[in-house]
């Protein structure tokens, strides 16, 4: 069976997740590119040989010709749409962050509970990282000891414009790494703490955030949006009995004019390519057998992060350590 | 337009082609599976969706269901089922070596000539490896000046069985060395001098060959099949301005008993995966459209690298520098 | 002029002081080794030349035909000491800590100060190795822009005996991080929170500090007594173009079984030889010339450190960020 | 006791070694500086504190006031001056080359044996580096296996002047590699094959050379001159169950324009500062108790340098391998 796609979005991410499914992925056709504009969705549609173009999602999400949907609009459409994925049937992934806020991840929970099956898979492609899947292997194969600490660091060259602002950087930066150490570690967070630097310019400073777990583990997260030398994801996690080191994979360094030299990217897509290609190929099967992933993320994993990102804007705005206090989980995303 | 292809051999570089199709690219089917084996043939369908399985090559190449066809059968039978490939018009991307000599590779260059059009790609999967693209690129960007050497060590943990010999480090195993310092620095050999230092057991020791180009660069290869250690393959460009140095993409490293380790694969299989991703790519879209790809090893190829690894034979056995003698290189192959 | 050095305590500091004196160091020679164990300075005597041996501290201090002092006897016994050199006119090379609180390095201070001459030099030797001297010449060359966050992990195979305990890891373990953060930033601290995971056995669990400093940076401390696998320290300074990240200096990697591994020590000698060389030269020629250096430590840096260490103890203790409340500077120290 | 030295030559060698005797080691002073340039040799006296400047190195050789002698003036002196030290009795430390050719070689080794007694310690300071010492006590430690292979990397920013030729690369450049593989692996060449690839200037080009020792052995050799891009000194030590690979002791590394960079060196000096201080400190101690270093070269080992590198050159010219041909070891150096 070959799946027919809609994807909403025809931006950077939206254009991706066509090429990978057009060039990267057996299985699926385009069945739709949809975009507010037209003209972006059409040039999408072009470039990967897409069957249809649109400019209304929710009429795209109810087509009989559309089987399952990737959802990588603005953010704030995330929710809705995803809830008329639900409403249609549709499986879908969806970009993250699952909503702005814990509440309306709560809302998406309830309908798809009560639709009584899994539709939801979110877009937390690192799960799918080398890096990480190494480190949840070597934790749970026993190599290092029960795990102590999680160190993460996330920079980026700059941030993505002036309306970025510092709780940002807590509430969509820093989600990635709420939900790949929960995903690595098995836990949930207890508490939160958050501590900023000073810039000399009107930039967003860096946030060091310090998170305790349930089982009493230690997570570090530094997010700085404004790092300058480029695009630099780190992270370790520390054992009872050794660490395991995060490396990103290069191919080649150069020697000149007196250094030796790895190159970094300018922005993430080229440090997760493939876990791009593995999340959505996890994401086909999921729409065409019904089982979701055991390592994508689900609306579950989707609150989860909001919760930690509200509770980190309140520890920084107070410089306070605060709680971070989740519903009980539904039996459904056990 | 799904593409029906035939998968000959279902040994390990087999079912991996078989896997590849199947799971990591779009615009395929297998159709056939075919091995002297039928079982082991029917375990490679089985696993990877094939419709059909079979053990006569030369009858499945033959098949009117069958489009292009992946040639992973024991070398010995790679020039004459390529022959049959030209002969039924099909599309064929053959594993190396093309033929065990450089005799056999000008027959089949005759006959895809007498067919008149470009049939065969040759599996030297490495140009397709982000490190000797990133060379190449970094050459021809201007970034390192003119090339002037490139060293280039291969190195696996043991050599596959008795039967290997110290020739066959020469042309079997340092013929993807032969192709792609080719294909990076765009020139043909002149000479090659071999030297082979002794072990102390009876385990192939390892070639250190040295080549002169016509364009007058200087090429290093360290084959040892035998390095215990690891599956580690390096290389370095040395430009008049600067060099690129080959790395191997790892995702982690681990800390523990007094050490801070890098792992090395045991086999060629993880650090090229991605490469056979994008060569196979390339021959689906080269089967489709008939256009060879501009990066992909043609005949000519395999040709060169044939003769190379003769003169370097010779040059071991002789222990005095040994011309490389290559035909003029055939229109149709330009 | 040949310095008549005093060497106090020979453990295993004091026996490596004795050392680098009597091998890699021009203008000092070893006058005296004094130890609560004779037998054991007699050893160090003999093993590295020195003229005469002792077991009274004190009066080795105030014999005439000693210039200067080394002292590397208990840490209880750093700030006495000390008291006794200045009140003999006795230059004097400190082991960290000065003093086990913040009260008795004051005394110390109000003694040189009433003395009217530099006399105490503190043995923080890493100012003098050359990770941290890089920083610092990056950030003052402007290499980095202004400093944002420091980083700071210091790992330890295992803790030195039962008898030591968390708060430990703050006062003691981690006084060189408060120092040489301190040195590289040229600022100080104005907040301490400090948090700890737990372990699965009754060892003690690594300790996270965040500081803020004076000058609204953040400053990041692990110090992990027990990481098992080697004796570890690295560290980054983040600034707002750039980053400099500490390397250890390494002269030789392995590859065995699998792995390309860099070996770790499993102490800080090493990896500090060239600091405490460093460390000692300049020790002998502020007691030759009387000018401190303007690199090493002073009593008020040991009474800094001490400061910061008291204040990670409470917080640690609360849970809550504390102050890092520090006396006005003496001018006599600037 | 304390060591008068005298030091001949005041060029940039000349200069260090006075450095490291007056900074770096006990036991020794600086009588004289001596050089053809009185001001040159009295600037180095004032900057290191050394008694005397003279101008006829002849007779600073002779003077009773000195005990031991420091070459480092231009090549072609060493093997003269060498031979006066030896007239007078007067250990010496002779920068390499011993001497420009293998006879003159043999006459300072006949001088010495006729003095009986060992006088002269060679320059060849990478025996001290912990590079090679690394590499050699994993080889004797049984870690790697027997060895195999050495392959050598030298390369410099660029070449010295334009008197300097592609020989000069050979007998020159290379004889520390020819010195220092000898030294780790514990045995003599036989043979010894050079390659060159052309530059498209006329700057000298890099030489490429293998070598095979008498134990069966390969050696690999490239000395690239005008590398343009830093000083780099690289090498890899395999055995046949393991490799050690030297590493550049680096204390930083910088993160900025999207580049993570190790720096180089503009020259050796910083890469093989405390391998000069561990040989001088090596060769004070020879001087004073007549015992030579286990480590430090001798005359024997200038010699086979030389013979080495005059293979080399005929090898390079004829474009054929040259056998290394040595006289019997005498007795004297064993």
């Amino acid at each position: 069976m070959t799946l027919r796609l809609a994807v909403i979005g025809a931006g950077i991410m939206g254009a991706d997740h066509a090429r990978i499914i057009a060039e990267d992925l057996p299985g699926a056709t385009l069945q739709v590119i949809c975009d507010a504009s037209a003209e972006r969705a059409r040039a999408v549609a072009e470039a990967h040989g897409a069957a249809d173009v649109a400019t209304d999602p929710e009429a795209v999400i109810a087509r009989p010709d559309v089987d399952a949907v990737l959802i990588a609009s603005p953010d704030e459409t995330h929710a809705p749409l995803t809830l008329a994925c639900i409403a249609a049937d549709r499986p879908v992934l969806c970009e993250k962050p699952l909503a702005p806020g814990s509440a309306a991840c709560i809302e998406v929970m309830e309908a798809e509970i009560a639709a009584g099956k899994r539709l939801e898979q979110l877009g937390f492609m690192r799960r799918f990282d080398g890096s990480y899947t190494e480190m949840k292997a070597a934790l749970d194969g026993g190599q290092i000891g029960r795990a102590l600490m999680m160190h993460n660091f996330h920079r980026n060259v700059d941030s993505p414009g002036s309306w970025f602002t510092g709780p940002m950087a807590i509430t969509n930066s820093a989600s990635h790494e709420f939900d790949v150490v929960r995903f690595v570690l098995g836990t949930d967070y207890a508490t939160i703490s958050a501590f900023q630097p000073k810039r000399s310019d009107d930039m967003v400073a860096p946030v060091m955030m310090v998170l305790e777990t349930a089982a009493g583990q230690l997570v570090n997260i530094e997010i700085n949006n404004n790092a300058a030398y480029g695009y630099d994801v780190r992270g370790e996690l520390v054992g009872e009995a050794g660490s395991v080191m995060m490396s990103t994979p290069v191919y080649a360094t150069y020697n000149s004019q007196l250094a030796h030299a790895e190159r970094y990217a300018a922005d993430w897509r080229r440090r997760y390519a493939e876990a791009y290609r593995l999340q959505n190929r996890a994401f086909l099967d999921f729409a065409v057998t019904g089982r979701p992933s055991a390592i994508a993320a689900s609306a579950w994993d989707g609150y989860a992060a909001a919760v930690a990102g509200e509770a980190g804007v309140k520890a920084l705005a107070s410089g306070a350590k605060a709680p971070v206090e989740m519903m009980a989980k539904p039996d459904f995303y056990s």
